[in-house]
C-alpha cells in the first residue's frame, strides 16, 4: 500500500503557526508556543517526520491529561565552571532543551567546553536539533537522551529495560556542509517500525526479534517483540551507557522508571538529556579546524566506491537534501496526518493547518 | 590449530618488571618505564591481550626507529575552566593519557566536568584503562581515540580513511561492579582478526568484506579487505565523529593523515584522544547515584532471558572475570608471544620475562 499520489505539501511557516496555535489553545504562553512551533516544524523540514507535527496530537493529549507542565519555571539547578544541571520543571522538552543548549553555549564561550545535564524534561524531538545549535557559534554540539519508551532488552534478554537512546554530534565545516550524525542505538528507530505498519509493508530481518529470538518482520506484531541494537552486544552497551549519562547521572528516569509516552498520557516522564558544547577556537584556530573538516569530507566523498554504490554520503546529507526540497516545495502532509490534525483543530476550536 | 595445552602463566608483577626493563633499555626514564609497565600489565590482567605485553616488541621497535620520544615534556597547552588541551610531545601514549586523565580528574573536582583533548600522543593501550581512572574519585570517565591504523572505509567505499575509533565509558556503582563499556566501532577489532590468523581459524561473515563487497572470512587475506562498522552506516558515522572529536578537534591525525603503526616504524603518529571526567556528586548525591546504578544493574542481570541464553551480562563483566582469574593464576603467555619476548630480551640485553 505505497501512496499512489504524492502527499500535498504545506509550507513550514504554516506548520509553525498551527503548532503554536494548538499549544496556546491548551494553555502554553505565546512565546513558548512559538518556540515549540519553530522547532517541531524544523524537524519536519529536515525530514525527521517521526519527530515533527506528526507528534502534535500526542503532545496535546498528554498536556490535556496533565502530564506536562504548561507554565514551567525551567531553572539552572547546579552551576559549575564546566557543567550545569537543568531542572526542566516538566515543561515541553523543546523548551527545556532550548534553555539547556543556550546555557551550554554561553558557558562554553568562557569555559571552552560545557556539559549540561537535564532532568524533569519531556520528549524534545530529533536529537540533531539541539546538537546543531552550538554550530551557529562555531562550536561542536553533542547530545544524548533517554528515549521515551523502552523497546530494547539487554543483550540476550527479553525484558525491555532500555530505549533506543540516541546520540547526535554536529561538527561545523568551512565550505562543506556540517557533519551531523543523529542515530538511535538500535538498527531501526521505533518510529520506522510504526511507519512500516502504517504503509502495510514488512520489515527487513535484523530490525526486530520476537520473544523466542526469531526474526519478526510483520510491523503490526511489533508489540510481540523488540528492537535489535546495532552491533549486537555493542549497541546494547551503548544504549545502556547513554542512558546512564543522560538519565541516571542527572536524576532522570532510566530502566524500569521510563514511561512509555506512546501508551501513557497521564504519567510524568522525567526525561533526561545531555547537551555538550565544545568551543572549537579554544582547541585550535577555527579556520584551520574548518579547513581540516572540509578536507576530510572531500576525501571521504571522493573516495573509491564498492561496485554498485552511486555515492558516498556524509552524516547529515539526507537532512540537508530534505531541507532544500521542503523549503522550496513545502513539507509533505499525507492524508492520515492531515485528518488527525484536522480532528485536533476541531477539538481545540482553532483554524485548521494552512488557514 | 587451537592451542593443545593451556599457555603457561606469568604473574602480573613479572610482566610489569619486564616491560619496565625493556623501556629503560631504550632510554625511557625509570619512573616513566614503571608507569608504562603497570598500565600494559593491567591490560593483560583485564584480558585485553591485544593491547598488553603483546605490543611491546612493536613499541620498542618504533622507539628504536626514533618514532617515539623517550624524554618528552608533556604539557598543558591550553587550560580553561571546562576543558584543556594536552600536548603529548610524542611520548608513549600511556604516559600522555595518564597525564591527561589526572588533569581531567583534578579539573572536574572543582569544574564538575572536564573535557581534555590530547594531541601528539601515541597508542595508549585499551580505552577502558583511562575511562576507568576517574572512578577512583567517584567520577564517570569517558574516553575516545583515533585508532592507529585505518582499516575502515566510509560506508559504501573501499578507501580506508577511518580507523576502528573506540569509545569507552566507565560508570561507578555501589555494591555492584562498575559498568565499563569499551568498544571499537567495527564489528571486530583488527586485533581479533590477527588472533584468528595466528590460530589458523576463519572469521565469521560480517567481520570483513573484500574490495568487491563480498564477505571475507580468511584472516590471512585481511590485507585484501576491510572491517565492517557496527550497524552499517551508523557505525561508520560513529567512527567518523569520534575521529573528528579525538583527532581533528585536537589537531591530531585523522583520515588520510593516520599512520599505520603496524606497518610503519618510523613515522610520528600524532595520535589524538579525549578523556572526560564527570564528578558525580556535582550532579546528584553520590550515594543516591550509586544506588540507582546498582538497581539498574540488578534489574538487567535479573531480567528474563531468550531461550538458550545462560546469563545476561553487563559491560565490563568479562574484564572483571579475567582480572580475578589472572590475579590468582597469572597471565597466560602463549609460546609464540614468549618467543618474541625472549628475542626482545636478547636483543636489548636484559633478563627475560620472569627472571
Amino acid at each position: 500500500m505505497a501512496e499512489a499520489t504524492p502527499a500535498p505539501r504545506v509550507q513550514a511557516r504554516d506548520l509553525e503557526a498551527f503548532i503554536a496555535r494548538a499549544c496556546e489553545a491548551v494553555g502554553i504562553p505565546a512565546a513558548d508556543a512559538a518556540v515549540i512551533g519553530s522547532l517541531m516544524a524544523r524537524a519536519d523540514v529536515q525530514g525527521s517526520e517521526g519527530h515533527g507535527i506528526f507528534r502534535l496530537p500526542q503532545y496535546i493529549r498528554r498536556i490535556k491529561a496533565g502530564a506536562v507542565n504548561v507554565k514551567p519555571q525551567i531553572r539552572v539547578e547546579r552551576d559549575l565552571p564546566g557543567m550545569a544541571l537543568v531542572d526542566g520543571d516538566n515543561a515541553m522538552g523543546h523548551l527545556v532543551m532550548s534553555f539547556a543548549t543556550k546555557l551550554a553555549i554561553e558557558k562554553a564561550k568562557t569555559a571552552g567546553a560545557a556539559w549540561v545535564g537535564v532532568h524533569h524534561s519531556n520528549h524534545a524531538g530529533p536529537a540533531s536539533l539541539y546538537a546543531a545549535m552550538p554550530m551557529e557559534h562555531d562550536m561542536v554540539g553533542l547530545y544524548l537522551a533517554v528515549g521515551n519508551a523502552n523497546h530494547l532488552p539487554a543483550w540476550g534478554g527479553i525484558d525491555m529495560l532500555l530505549s533506543t537512546n540516541p546520540i547526535a554530534v554536529a561538527i561545523p565545516a568551512g565550505e562543506e556542509p556540517p557533519i551531523v550524525l543523529d542515530m538511535a542505538t538500535t538498527v531501526a528507530a521505533y518510529g520506522k517500525v510504526k511507519t512500516k505498519a502504517q504503509r502495510g509493508e514488512t520489515m527487513p530481518e535484523g530490525w526486530m526479534i520476537d520473544r523466542q529470538g526469531r526474526p519478526l518482520t510483520d510491523p503490526k506484531r511489533a508489540d510481540e517483540g523488540f528492537l535489535l541494537p546495532i552491533g549486537g552486544y555493542k549497541g546494547y552497551g551503548l544504549a545502556l551507557v547513554i542512558g546512564l549519562l543522560a538519565g541516571t547521572l542527572n536524576g532522570a528516569a532510566m530502566g524500569r522508571d521510563v514511561v512509555d509516552f506512546n501508551k501513557d498520557d497521564h504519567s510524568v516522564t522525567n526525561t533526561g538529556h545531555v547537551i555538550v558544547a565544545l568551543n572549537v577556537a579554544m582547541f585550535r584556530p577555527l579556520a584551520e579546524f574548518k579547513r581540516a573538516v572540509d578536507e576530510l569530507a572531500r576525501d571521504i566523498r571522493g573516495s573509491q566506491r564498492l561496485p554498485g554504490v552511486d555515492a558516498i554520503r556524509l552524516p547529515g546529507e539526507g537532512a540537508l537534501k530534505a531541507r532544500a526540497d521542503r523549503i522550496a516545495k513545502g513539507v509533505p502532509v499525507p492524508a492520515p496526518l492531515r485528518e488527525s490534525l484536522d480532528r485536533l483543530a476541531a477539538e481545540l476550536g482553532i483554524p485548521p493547518l494552512g488557514q
